[in-house]
């Protein structure tokens, strides 16, 4: 098993995603394939002598592609970039995964274009692992498509339940749509076409609306929406829980009687800063195209890149990629057919 | 100035709606009128011996019109409901503000067909007040229109400014779109066309795209959207708050050094609350019909009756009404022509 990690993507590369790197062997088993510029990827491996170095090794690609660029494009003129060595050495292949923290752009186009959409599956779809407070729920798509219409919604609920079922042994996942209200009628053209597919769909264990205000109340395992409405969601959630967090510093550094209380509590306000913490569950998936690909914050640091080593490691012992097939495969026969 | 309030509408009527009545008089100017059964609006009053009852008047309505009916239907049989009358009382009228906690889409229904649209204005909006980090924002539509296309951006960005510069006096409020990404070519088909729509409005001092990670953080005065994202980034911004809060709770429940730190933080913890209660810039305005029209949460108690007492008593005394169909007209002399 391989970890192909993009050395170069992210605003804290190489620094943070080698240490990353360094510091995630001791948590998987898979051997780590750097890909990037390789005189700048080993200076920053001389900085931990200590690291085994037989599972560690350098691909050198001498091109990076950055967010400003237009993705298929740069993608067709930097042969030598990161991210395109990367994608070739995962495409089909289970005991193989990437991570990366680059523009999100370039990844989807690259899984879309160098490696393939799985047969059945009309868009590929971001999906990211929510901090429910009973445990994860899955979120697709959470900013890949920003256009949907009602068949992508199906997929993405295909998609979601065999990684579900796949990574976290959930035996049949529940299937939510998110709308701005709990009762079939409610919704806007798309929802209200989307809830009757999802609900007519024999292979979808699908428990009806969920509003957003629910997103982490567990109502179902996987929650399906459009990538617009996805990324507000995860983007508010991210925003609002750095904007409390931020006040509550402000409050507590007021007084001085707040800030002994603060040090009383330190334990679970560590706690409570764990607990929302989306790395926790690794990164990002791209489910639909034929690899194992993780997106991992822009601003990640080692300790994200950790997480999403854990996450590639299950993934990959899970045989998630061909596990998803299989399922596409079994739940979209009239799909398949129509390609 | 007459406040005309709903004493029927929402989960916790009429108990905490007339109670809210009563305390609110002693924080605004204007009169109250009690719409609803008024055998139960006068027991609850005579529950608050001391309040003056010079300035509460009872209207009685026998029917309520509740949130399985079709809004539309029911406004047309329940002639004696409390909505129904109390839209009777708003309608045109500067100096007249309807609250109500019942049903949005009766209220919504009722403001379009009995009170009617401003001319040059295709769709009314809710308009709900973000607690910003540095002040208030406004974001609309936060949930009336789930389906919405260019036009009705730009409009919810004429009616936003006319709302912030009377209600909070800002002189040219800035407008923002938002957006899955800041750049000018992000977006989805929707937000793509509007970007250039609010550009080019000579107008309106449209400031770019905001992604709904920063909706709090005051990169402009408005934030337009669809109805089904301004629902999104509204109820996660509601259901995060209560999950982080309520996970707070959990961790000082969980150690007594904990809980005694907490006592010595209990004011700064306080404050916190505060500062994330949505209901202190009072209710969502039904921003372009003829008539002042605040809704407030279905399960809104007392105190969020007293702030959009305060916010109908600005609303009457900045005739928000008149200026808004004045900005309108000024802005939108085109839409105004086609009519």
């Amino acid at each position: 098993m391989k970890i192909i990690i993009d050395a170069m993507g992210g605003d804290n590369a190489p620094h943070e995603i080698v240490k990353g790197a360094v510091d995630g062997l001791k948590s998987c088993k898979a051997e780590v394939v750097l890909v990037g510029r390789q005189d700048v990827i080993e200076q920053e491996l001389a900085k931990y002598p200590d690291h085994d170095k037989s599972r560690i090794t350098v691909v050198n690609a001498t091109e990076v592609i950055d967010n400003n660029e237009s993705p298929v494009f740069a993608l067709r003129r930097k042969k030598d970039s990161s991210i395109v060595k990367a994608l070739a050495l995962v495409k089909g292949n289970d005991d193989a995964a990437l991570i990366s923290a680059g523009s999100t752009g370039a990844l989807f186009a690259g899984g879309l274009l160098l490696c393939g959409r799985l047969k059945g599956i009309d868009r590929p779809a971001l999906a990211t692992t929510l901090p429910a407070k009973k445990g994860p729920t899955l979120l697709l798509d959470s900013g890949a498509n920003v256009d949907s219409d009602v068949e992508h919604l199906v997929g993405f609920a295909v998609l979601g339940k065999a990684y579900m079922k796949t990574v976290f042994g959930i035996e049949d996942p529940t299937i939510g749509l998110i709308n701005n209200g709990a009762e079939e009628k409610k919704g806007n053209n798309l929802t209200k076409a989307a809830h009757q597919a999802l609900k007519n769909d024999p292979n979808l264990n699908f428990v009806g609306n969920v509003e957003p205000r629910y997103s982490y109340d567990n109502q179902a395992d996987v929650l399906v929406c459009d990538g617009f409405a996805g990324n507000a969601i995860l983007k508010t959630s991210e925003g609002i829980g750095m904007y409390i967090m931020g006040s509550l510093k402000d409050e507590i550094k007021s007084s001085k009687l707040a800030m002994l209380g603060a040090l009383f509590m330190k334990k679970a306000l560590k706690s409570l800063k764990n607990r929302f913490n989306y790395d926790y569950y690794g990164g990002a998936p791209l489910l639909g195209v034929d690899a194992n690909i993780i997106k991992i914050h822009g601003s990640s640091k080692s300790s994200a890149v950790v997480y999403a080593m854990i996450q590639a490691d299950k993934m990959m012992e899970g045989k998630v990629l061909s596990a998803i097939k299989q399922n596409v495969n079994e739940m979209a026969p009239q799909a398949e057919a129509d390609q």
